[in-house]
């Protein structure tokens, strides 16, 4: 992996040129998650109980469930000595609104844990086994000597539990159990948090769950399920297109379903299709059979034409790939 | 609380007790739940390591998800010397099937969480504050010396995963997350456990919630949504009643909702209502005042008459409840 030019900082490290700075500027990346939003919070506090200067800055609004986070704001107030990303793995998701442009051109550190990091700091804390940024934040807020507070405790627990889906997902390792722990222990309120973050959703997500799993076909004699939405129909529930994207999961979680297929017609009229597998099952070989790309169990591609066409295409690739011979059968 | 005639142990003695046993019968609760087999399943192969004789029954057959855990079961083959229950808060939940009923009336030793066990066995190790008896048994297991296997580890995160919803339910607490980080390092395979324990419905299971939502309602200014299904639905759905409980949670999960409502025909063609509710609304005061009971965010009650009639009757409940005048306001 290319890291650019970037020098690897370890955990103690980053804390001393954090500690070395009084006026400090935290990017997080364009459509914010709970991780970015989380870290950066959570390291503006810390910085505050330290009585420097620090603000956040991020290209997007910051979405409601995190406002609780409630970091300030930057509005050039100062002028950073120290400008650090969390949770950014390359520069081009920095985002281009509210004067983002300005300060991630030049990035003098950055606290990551995307194993693709591309190096555009000049100092970098990476580590790519961390589950979510915020298993690293917690580590360089304890050497930087802070005390945790509760809240930091809160934003960091949101970091880690929306980047695994609440420790279900197979990034989650013994220590983001082990930080969770002590997150709990500093006094995170993980109940309201759970329920906030996993069980809170908008009536227009409902209801376009809702057409969604009336459309759902099995194909293939059950070994792929496919759901879609039209454009008509995501536009007359009002939903949200980010909050679509967890419906992508929803085909793959049926028993027997090697592989999920999610359908969503964008405002072009292109249909964009969300490929999920079960273990053994490639999504990415089949994404890039019409042009996409991805991981081996989550991938994705786009294609143009009406929906009966779309299905097909998608449906005749996965055929393929589901009854190649296995390799080593 | 009257925890009975029987005599708390501590973990340690708990351990000696078994060890001084050279046959063990373990005794799971009905309708057995991932806890309960993860529990008996993981004692079962801890006495094994041993080299003692052991075997777990259950009066209910081991759901298929669960079948990995893969115990010996009891068929009469020795005569126990001790009989251990694990996760089985009274004698009625230990059920009449498989021969129970002739262990089950004399249970020399109890593991569990409930904070209301009915001290029904000779000793018990009861800890009301552990998410799942799989904690306890952790120790346990560690306190008889024995090495705790990728497979205990697989069966005790399966406990201690089911239990708390995958650690977002509110009985999650600091020590919960360090024993998964414990299991996770001798071996528990979380990604297949997890895809397993959450992500795997049967189509029916899916087939019913389409339906179920498609009867989504608001009343009272969105402040109460409610869902239900009709025993015919229910029928033809061909789902296992069992594999419902989980939509009770769904009418709660959407912004702005105080009481959600699940409403499910019974055999008899009553309606069984499940009530959930957001922080600061009593659950059990709306279930109560129609004959019912539970807990303050989670209750429930039955009613006879028809779909209509029933939703009025617990529609004026829950409205006469949100109207109250707050305590202390
Ligand atoms: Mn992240
Ligand atoms: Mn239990």
């Amino acid at each position: 992996m290319d890291h650019g030019m970037t020098e690897q900082l370890n955990v103690q490290q980053m804390a001393e040129k954090l500690l070395a700075a009084d006026n400090v500027l935290i990017l997080c990346h364009k459509n914010p998650d709970g991780d970015t939003i989380g870290c950066g919070s959570a390291l503006y506090y810390a910085l505050s109980a330290l009585d420097k200067t620090a603000a956040v800055l991020c290209s997007d609004t910051i979405p409601g469930r995190y406002a609780f986070t409630n970091p300030r704001l930057y509005k050039g107030e100062f002028e950073p000595e120290i400008v650090v990303a969390v949770d950014v793995a390359s520069v081009q998701l920095f985002g281009e609104n509210n004067g983002m442009p300005q300060f991630s051109r030049h990035v003098d550190l950055c606290i990551d844990h995307h194993a693709g990091n591309s190096g555009y700091a000049e100092y970098t804390l990476l580590d790519g086994h961390a589950a979510a940024a915020a298993e690293l934040l917690y580590d360089v807020i304890c050497a930087m000597g802070v005390d945790l507070t509760a809240h930091m405790a809160n934003c960091l627990y949101t970091g880690l539990s929306t980047d695994t889906g609440c420790f279900k997902f197979s990034s989650t390792t013994a220590r983001t159990h082990i930080i969770a722990a002590k997150l709990m222990e500093a006094g995170a309120r993980v109940e309201e948090l759970n329920t906030l973050l996993f069980d809170t959703k908008p009536r227009e997500r409902m209801e376009a769950e809702r057409i969604a799993r009336n459309h759902l076909e099995y194909h293939l004699d059950g070994r792929c399920a496919l759901i879609y939405l039209t454009r008509d129909e995501i536009e007359q529930s009002k939903v949200d297109p980010a909050d679509l994207e967890e419906l992508t999961g929803l085909p793959i979680s049926i028993e027997g379903v090697k592989v999920g297929l999610t359908l969503r017609q964008q405002p072009g009229g292109s249909y964009r299709i969300s490929v999920r597998t079960a273990k053994g099952v490639d999504a990415c070989e089949i994404a890039k059979r019409l042009g996409g790309g991805g991981h081996t169990r989550a991938a994705g591609c786009e294609l143009l034409g009406n929906l009966d066409n779309t299905k097909s295409a998608i449906l005749a690739e996965v055929e393929a790939v589901l009854d190649a011979p296995q390799e080593g059968a």
